[in-house]
Order: structure tokens, then sequence, then C-alpha cells
């Protein structure tokens, strides 16, 4: 049940954003082995100068960066988490964006934190 | 010292969203013992299309599911937890949010991340 | 590699957002004795009502809270954070914000949890 956070400027058209979303969804599918169910994402359209980054910091040229948080259950190790930022950068690279705008954070928590509707909720 | 982030369509109406955020906090207090002067949320309305969510996965049928984030301190175990997610659900369900619509998920960090203003720091 | 939430109310003006996530990016700098050159923001504008906050909850008097939400690498020990707290209080005083006012909140993660951009990326 990751929930996936995605932050971008709302000069991105409403149409390319939900691209945009279906990319990281399938590369977190493809990186993590998850289940192309598990769909859970809030995308967050922000006014111009909002959205900050480091032109250069650690390397590349960023220009348009697209923040994305991905929160999730701590049972995947680092080669995963690898293996999912290339997958979801490659996706994204085939939607137009380019590979230094995608900046992905990771939060974990544990199986207990999760509520996902009362149904759903074990 | 939760904060409580609450990501809702902008469909919703303005009195409404506040009803919830009331609702939320009343289930945290009711779940967690927490005390009710120990109130902390930001509410993101968000346009259409914007807050997506599998339909079924895990079980149940979600519409317009309302996002909630916990965050708070390492200190509560998983039956306060569960109770905390029933009772959430059971108030908003109060204000007419389906119970298969809540989804709750938590991050805990520890009394040292919190800097709640210069006079309420310790 | 912190990455930095700002969520204020949308009544502030534009340029004055930006005064506060400059005056918030030096107090990191400052306090965590941070490279200047590692600035990764989002500024989230929110309407009125949209921010709650207990107006006397531990002490002090909130009036038109900031929230300022830190996820940054597990490094820094509490009298980092603390002097962190204190710095970016100072600079947002600077600017006019209540110290009152500063609400922050860390969440820590590891290096494996950052993917910087392509070229960032270790």
């Amino acid at each position: 049940m990751p929930l996936v956070t995605v932050e971008i400027s709302e000069s991105v058209p409403v149409e390319t954003r939900r691209r945009y979303a279906d990319a990281i969804h399938e590369g977190l599918v493809e990186g993590l082995g998850m289940d192309a169910a598990d769909r859970f994402q809030v995308i967050h359209p922000l006014p111009d100068g909002h959205i900050i980054a480091d032109p250069s910091y650690l390397g590349g040229e960023r220009r348009n960066v697209v923040y994305i948080r991905v929160q999730m259950v701590r049972m995947y190790d680092k080669a995963a988490k690898t293996q999912m930022f290339a997958a979801v950068a490659a996706r994204l690279e085939a939607e137009g964006v380019r590979p230094d705008d995608v900046f992905i954070v990771i939060t974990e928590n544990t199986l207990e934190d999760w509520y996902p509707g009362a149904r759903g909720a074990r």
C-alpha cells in the first residue's frame, strides 16, 4: 500500500499530470514487484516558483523538478529501491520528463500504520 | 502533537471540509486518548482526478477517498492505532463519509523532532 | 538532501512566501551546518481556514501558523535539531513571522531513500 504524492507545476496540463502518475505507478509496479492494483496517489499542482530545487546540487541539471514522495511499508531492500528509482525515471522519460528532473523520496512505516478503508483493513 | 494532513476533493464544500476535520480530530482524541487541545491540522483541497485510489484493492468499494495522514510521536501500540482508525471512520461516517472512503496512514517520529512554536518548545 | 515543505496561508503574498522559504533555508544551513547548495523546497499555499492550529497548546499564542516539514536523513542529534529550530525561527522572525507561529516537524529516513535525479543519484 504505498501512498504516492506527486508535486508538480500547475503549468503541466491536467492530462499530462495523469500520464505522469500512470508512469510513476508502472515504475513502482516494475521496480518493487508490486501488485498493479495497489494504486494510491495524490497529485498536488503548485503555482510557479513554489517548487524549488537547486539546479545542480550533487550533479545533473535540474529545470522543472517533479517531486515524488513514496510512503511505504519497510520491506524493500536497497536494491529494490534503486530498481524502483530507475524504473520510475525511465517511465517518466518516455512521457517527456528529463531524468534530471525526477526527484524521489521514500518514507517508511509498518503495516499497522495503514488503514485502507473499513473493508480493506485487516 | 500529531500533525494531521487531510487531502480531499475541492468539490467538497468548505464548511463540510471543516466538519470532516473536526470529526477526524475527535477520532484521534477518542482513539489515542489524546488531549483535545492538541489540534494541528492542514486541509489540502485538490482538483478532480488528483486523488487516485484503486476502487477495490484489499476489499471494499472506494469512490471518493479522503486521505488522512497522521504524523505523530512513536508512543502508541497497535491496539491504540486500530482504535483510532475505527474512531475516525465512525466520526466521519456520522458526517456522511463512507467508511470505505477513509484512508489513513501514520508516520512516526520522536519528541525531539517537534518544534511547536518558540514558547511551545521545551 | 532535506526536502522541506512549507504550508502557508494563500493570503501571504507570493514574494513574501519566497522570502520565508529563503529564511527557512538559511536556518537549515546555519542550524544543521548544511551545504547552502542543498536546497529542495515545496511551498503549498492554502485557503483561509485550511491551516488549523490550537492557539495555545503547550504555550505561546498562535495566530497565523506556518507549518514547516523537514524530511531528512537520520544523522543529526538532538542538539543540532534544536539549533536548527532556533535558527529557522530567528530568520523567520526577521521576515516578520512571530516565533509562536513557527511550527516545525522533522521526519527522518536513510540515504538509500533518496533519488535526486539521474545524475545526482549515486
